[in-house]
C-alpha cells in the first residue's frame, strides 16, 4: 500500500477516498478536513476565543491539538465526573496534554461542585447517569465559557458520532432533532455560547489513528456509564454497512446536511430563551432543568 | 407462551406488540392488520376489480388468499420471467393456488413476449438483470391492469421491504424517493392504474408464519438473480435492530408515515405524464423506457 500523495509506503488508508496516506501526508489530509470544517461552517476564526470540552478521550485530545498546532486561541476545560477510576485516569491524561503544550486548561469537578458524583447525583434524582451527566456538562460549558469571555465551544464529536445521532433520529423520526443536528449550532440567545464541531468530517478511526502517529496519550476505554447505550450499536450497525460499501457514512451525513435538513427547518421551534430565575442561564422553562435536578438532589444552587 | 387473546397455547409470537397467538388469533390478528391498511389508505372496496401481481413467494400468494378470502374481487396475474428451474418451479406454485381455488389467473411470459428469457434481455442491453427485471414487471403490470379494465394493482410488499426501501433512501437521501414512498401510489395519469400494497403492516416472519398455517405451498428461495443485493444487507440491518429493540422497524416505517413523509411533500415532481409514441404507456419521456431497452436488445415492440 503506497502513499496516495508521495508513492512512499501508506501508513493509514481510507477506503472511503479510495485513497492511504504515509505519515505526513496523513497529517496533511486531517488537518485539512478540520480547516474545511471550520471554514465551510464558519466555526471561528483566530480572533475568536475558543474553549474546546476535553474528556481525555481521543476526540477532544486530537481536536485540541490540532487548534493549538493551528495557531488558534484554544483553551481546554475539562469537567472530573467523579466516576471513580475512570476519572482519575482521564483527569491525569488532560493534566499531561496540557502541561507538555503550556496550555490553559480549566478543571471543574463535580464532587467538589455539587457535594456528591455523577453516579450519586443520578441516583438521588432517579435519572439514567448518562442523562444526569448530559445535563451537567451541557450546563457547565455554557456557564464557564460565558464567565470566561468565550466566543464559541468546541466539541470532539466525529463522523461516527454525528452518523449514529442522525440515524438514532431517522429511525425515530424525531423531526425536531433533525432539524437541529449540525456541526454548528448558533448562539439564538444571548447568554447562550455557540457550540461548533470541527471533527465532524473524520472518522473515529482516522481521529484514532491521528492520536497514535502524534503520540497523544488519550484514555482508550468508554466511559463506564456508557455500556451498551444504544449509540454504541448504532455505530456498529454504520460499520457494517461501512464494510459493505464504504463511504455509506460520509455519505449519509452529509447528503442529510447538502439534501436532508433544509426538509425540517419548520420544525426548528421558535421557543423563547430566556434565564433561569436560579442561576440566570439560558432556558426555556422559569427554572432550568439543570437547577430542578440540584433541587431534587438536595444541592444548594449557586445563585446567578 | 399462551396466546394474548384466549389463553391457549400460542403458536406465533409478535414480540413488537408484545403479544402471542394461537393459530385462531393469529389470523385474526393477520386480516385485522391486511384490512387496517386498506381501510386507512383507501386501497379499495369491493366494487373494485384487484390485479394482484403474484410471484409464487410467500407475500404476493399471502396477500391473494386474504384478498379472496375476505370477498374481495381478487385476480391473479404472474410474469413467468424465464429464469430457469426459479421460473419453473414458481409458475407451478402459482398455478396450483389457483386452481385449489378457483381463482382467475393471467400468465404472461417473458420469453413469448420478447422471444428472450429476462437474463438474455439483461445481457443484450448490459443492464443488472434486476434492473431489466424491474422495467418488465412495472411495464407489464400496468399494461395488463389496463388492458383487463382493472382499478388496482396489489403488491406483495411488506413492512421488510419498505423499511428496507427507506433506510436506502434514507442513507443516500433520494429525496425524491422519500416524497414517493408510501402504501398507497396513486394513479397520476389517465392511463396509469393505481397501486397498493395491502401487507405493509406486516413482517416477513409474520406473513411467513400464515403460509405455513394456513397451508400456502410457496416458493421459499429468492429470485437467484437478486442474491447480494443492498435490500437483503438493509434487511439483515433492520432485523438486527429489532432484535435489540423490538419495534424499531414498525416505528421506522409508520414513523415515517406520520411524520417524516410530509416534509419532502415538495419533492414530488410535477412531471408531465404523456403516453409513449411507441406503446402508448405512460411515460415522462417519448419513448418509455420500456420501449428504449426492447429497441436496444433488437425486439420488435408491439404497437400502441
Ligand atoms: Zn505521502
Ligand atoms: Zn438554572
Ligand atoms: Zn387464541
Ligand atoms: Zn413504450
Amino acid at each position: 500500500m503506497k502513499c496516495t500523495k508521495c508513492g512512499e509506503p501508506a501508513v493509514v488508508p481510507i477506503r472511503r477516498h479510495n485513497a492511504a496516506f504515509c505519515t505526513e501526508h496523513f497529517f496533511e489530509y486531517f488537518d485539512n478536513q478540520v480547516q474545511r470544517a471550520i471554514k465551510e461552517h464558519r466555526m471561528f476564526t483566530k480572533n475568536d476565543r475558543i474553549l474546546v470540552a476535553v474528556s481525555g478521550g481521543k476526540d477532544s485530545l486530537a481536536v485540541w491539538d490540532v487548534l493549538l498546532r493551528l495557531g488558534y486561541e484554544a483553551h481546554g476545560f475539562y469537567i472530573d465526573l467523579g466516576i471513580g477510576e475512570y476519572s482519575k485516569r482521564s483527569t491525569e491524561k488532560v493534566r499531561n496534554f496540557a502541561a507538555e503544550r503550556g496550555a490553559t486548561l480549566r478543571i471543574v469537578s463535580v464532587e467538589e461542585e455539587y457535594g456528591l458524583g455523577t453516579q450519586e447525583l443520578a441516583r438521588k434524582v432517579r435519572r439514567p447517569a448518562c442523562s444526569a451527566c448530559g445535563l451537567n456538562k451541557r450546563y457547565l460549558f455554557n456557564k464557564v465559557a460565558l464567565e470566561g469571555g468565550y466566543d464559541v465551544i468546541v466539541t470532539g464529536h466525529n463522523l461516527d458520532d454525528e452518523a449514529a445521532t442522525l440515524l438514532s433520529n431517522v429511525l425515530h423520526w424525531n423531526t425536531g432533532y433533525l432539524a437541529r443536528q449540525a456541526p454548528v449550532l448558533e448562539a439564538t440567545a444571548p447568554n447562550l455560547v455557540k457550540k461548533v464541531k470541527p471533527l465532524f468530517r473524520l472518522t473515529e478511526r482516522e481521529i484514532a489513528s491521528y492520536c497514535v502517529l502524534r503520540g497523544i496519550d488519550y484514555i482508550v476505554e468508554e466511559c463506564p456509564m456508557a455500556k451498551g447505550a444504544k449509540s454504541i450499536q448504532y455505530k456498529h450497525i454504520l460499520n457494517q454497512l461501512e464494510e459493505l460499501s464504504p463511504g455509506t457514512k460520509a455519505a449519509f451525513f452529509f447528503g442529510f446536511l447538502e439534501r436532508g435538513r433544509q426538509h425540517f427547518e419548520e420544525e426548528r421551534e421558535q421557543v423563547e430563551i430566556r434565564p433561569c430565575t436560579v442561576c440566570g442561564q439560558p432556558t426555556t422553562t422559569e427554572i432550568c432543568a439543570h437547577c430542578r435536578m440540584l433541587q431534587r438532589a438536595g444541592v444548594a444552587v449557586a445563585g446567578a
